[in-house]
């Protein structure tokens, strides 16, 4: 027993990292150089990083086979994903259904690279051509590896900087923690959602460039430009010190009063932990794996397996074609949404702090039964075609919104890994004070953001439409005071 | 739209909970009237609350039966429990291993009814007697009961007080959390951790009683009173102002520094989860059910099923009579242990604050992975037949501690609902500063309290342990300003 070895030195309290990360995070956030230059690698990069994906039939896809055994659309290796049957039962309107869903027991890494540049925390982001996207590139977090990238199984080039996210203890983690993916496509995946700060000198390869928060919040504007897991990663970064950068009663004001953490807020965070306890204890939603062609609402034809009714989501084949990515030539199966999904938020100000209405949303993949949603998430084609008492609460209300309403509208895409030309508009509306229904919160940033520190409370669509909200803590410069 | 609608008033930030809660519950510590009382009413009640056990062939067990499509044993109804069959598979020295485990879906109740008497918040607590307590009567939380019990299943009585835990958003709730139970019997279970205030006339009803924290904190030093359901629930309370009650450098000022929220310690929260997240992504361990005849190490013989090397545990049979509880009378399966199992930990003192030497720890019947548990969690008449490299870290420097150094060392049980006549030894060792093994952390009080604040983060033997650290919290009178 070797009682002589020397305690390490411990931090002062003023040391603790919520503070002094998000005062940084928060500088970064408000500084936006001119993103004349990205303008130009973004185009450059997509002279010479592209992939080329064509559609062909799931049961001719090389590599991949239908499991007799199993039922499940499997890789010759065993490894990457599959594709598994899921009977759901549930109580409410509907009760159970069947779907296909995805199966990668692996946990990927999603890591953003900050570092110190002139002062001021920029990340490292990687201009990314993913099959499914619709536009060629998109900005992806410098890591975005399953587990079988980055251990080689594709048989593929080193993935760039991993070893950054590899030994997090010799770096100053930032956040890390593991997320859920969308809990109606995949079943229990996660990622891990690290950001992780270096002092070494880091060269940004070709391909890959620095950008400040402030500069990643304005580029979420732009259409199918920021990907679905870098939305993810800065829905996970705290922001906001407290220190609203005006005084007036303007919406941008509220916003950083609803960031800072301790703020005044609606419901004390015990109440809302005991709030999702009553509802995770109380659901009773039941899923278990079946064998694809058990479906009864499902079928395969023309070559991917689609819903009888059209509805909901395909999953289809694709063979690709990479230039500048870690292997050259692969097929995969992909899911193809019907139609654009819709990730909407109601905000209000409750005594001049912004409060966001979250809804608390049972999903038959995610590991611990429910998890924060937005207000609104579903297919509207799809909705709209139900009786009104079956639409989702405040769908209508969201389509309706006075254009004076809308603080965020963009269409973004779903991963494009796994998802074929799939995106979801995310829509933030503002609205009075509404009563909340029993599935319902108004909660600030601060306690969505100190709830993001750990697993299993934000859904996957939560986390992308919050980061486009929190966007708005960067002002754009013509409209500032304008809000 | 209703816009109309007022706005409910919106707490100031003073009013936010935890150190309100924390500050009442410190007081309610600090309070220890006489326990004379208490003696006597657990004597009376000894005379008319009891439970007559026999145990009986599992095969011969009224109700219950061995199910031949499962392999499992399971009840005529449905509903209660199964005991399955589980096969284990991980990386390291024992790789893979089959058990029986208790399959229970449902989510309890383990409810503390507080109210305030004279100022002071009391809790209410039930002289229970379960059917594997070897001394009949334990202290209870004021509502123990599942599902199976609240709905009626038991075609038992109404449980008493249920109510109040039924409808918490109308109570103040201090907290409500879900935790796990042991991951190495139960699969996948959690039971409800409640502590809700009232303000409403509650009368004592026979058989239960009004104590502060600081009673039961010094209750819990007495072999066999406190139950599990209570020490898994005690540990879930904040406590602790920040202001230690003499400002010497003993350990009770160290113990009231740790429990203070951001205080200083060795490592930021941060830091913490990440490594949680790092180890839970790495983690390995795969377990499915399979029926109860497809274990190797495992046979049915004398009316149970045991180990065949006699180790670990036992399944068996019970039959039980009780008088003064829900059902006169059921038989149902019980798990013996082989051996009394210990829970210890080691504390020392960094730069005046106490820390906690806790233990990274996957757990098959776990739902999230890993748990962090006691510095050593182990059945040592078992591990001291195994070579000394193989044996747990820290067992030896335990179970040699120095009379000096021991700050708490009672037996206490497991819960006697599942549990026949087994327990666990609760040690707290003070050492000198020691560095930490990959799979441990030194943390302090006030970081656990965070973390118990969310599900999958302390298992139930951490909670147990922790909860009689905490104890220490409350001076005996005739240790004061001694340790």
């Amino acid at each position: 027993m070797n009682t002589a070895s020397a305690v390490p030195p411990i931090p002062v309290p003023a040391a603790r990292s919520r503070p002094e990360a998000a005062r940084r995070l928060t500088e970064s956030a408000r500084t936006v150089p001119s993103l004349a230059e990205f303008e130009q690698t973004l185009m450059g990069t997509r002279e010479h990083v592209r992939t080329l994906t064509e559609t062909v039939p799931l049961d001719r896809l090389n590599g991949w086979h239908y499991d007799e055994d199993t039922g499940f659309i499997a890789h010759e290796s065993g490894r990457f994903f599959s594709v598994e049957g899921l009977q759901v039962e549930t109580q409410g309107p509907s009760a159970a259904w069947g779907q296909p869903i995805i199966n990668q027991p692996e946990t990927g890494i999603l890591g953003f690279l900050a570092k110190e540049i002139d002062g001021i925390l920029h990340f490292l982001m990687q201009l990314k051509a993913e099959p499914g996207n619709r536009n060629g590139l998109q900005l992806s977090p410098t890591v975005q590896a399953t587990r079988s990238n980055y251990t080689g199984t594709h048989g593929g080039l080193r993935v760039p900087y991993l070893e950054f996210f590899q030994d997090p203890a010799r770096r100053r983690v930032i956040a890390d923690v593991r997320q859920s993916e969308q809990g109606s496509r995949f079943l229990r995946k996660r990622n891990r959602n690290m950001i992780v700060e270096t002092k070494e000198p880091v060269e940004a390869r070709d391909g890959f460039v620095w950008l400040t928060l402030g500069q990643l919040h304005h580029l979420l504007a732009t259409e199918d430009l920021v990907n679905m897991s870098t939305r993810s990663v800065l829905a996970c970064l705290p922001l906001g010190d407290g220190a609203p950068s005006a005084e007036d009663e303007g919406f941008g004001t509220a916003l950083a009063r609803s960031l800072a953490p301790g703020g005044p807020e609606l419901h004390p965070l015990v109440n809302v932990l005991s709030w999702i306890t009553e509802a995770r204890t109380r659901a009773e939603m039941r899923a278990r794996t079946v064998p694809l062609d058990a479906l009864a609402d499902w079928e395969f034809t023309g070559g991917r397996i689609r819903h009888r009714a059209g509805q909901h989501f395909d999953v289809i084949g694709v063979r690709v074609e990479a230039v500048g990515r870690e292997v050259g030539r692969w097929s995969q199966p992909m899911v193809r949404g019907q139609a654009t999904e819709l990730a909407a938020l109601l905000v209000t100000r409750v005594r001049g702090v912004l409060h966001v209405l979250m809804q608390l949303r049972a999903e038959p993949g995610l590991t611990d039964i429910a998890e924060l949603a937005p207000t609104v998430q579903c297919t509207p084609d799809y909705c709209a075609q139900l009786p009104t008492e079956e639409r989702p609460l405040f769908l209508d209300l969201m389509q309706n919104a006075r254009a004076a309403d809308i603080r965020f509208d963009t269409a973004l895409s779903d991963e494009g890994g796994r998802f074929y030309h799939t995106g979801s508009r995310h829509l933030v509306v503002e609205t009075g004070w509404l009563p909340e229904p029993p599935q319902f919160r108004w909660l600030t940033l601060g306690q969505l953001e100190e709830l993001t520190q750990h697993s299993h409370y934000l859904n996957m669509q939560a986390r992308s439409v919050l980061a486009c909200l929190r966007s708005l803590f960067t002002e754009a410069p013509d409209e500032h005071n304008q809000r």
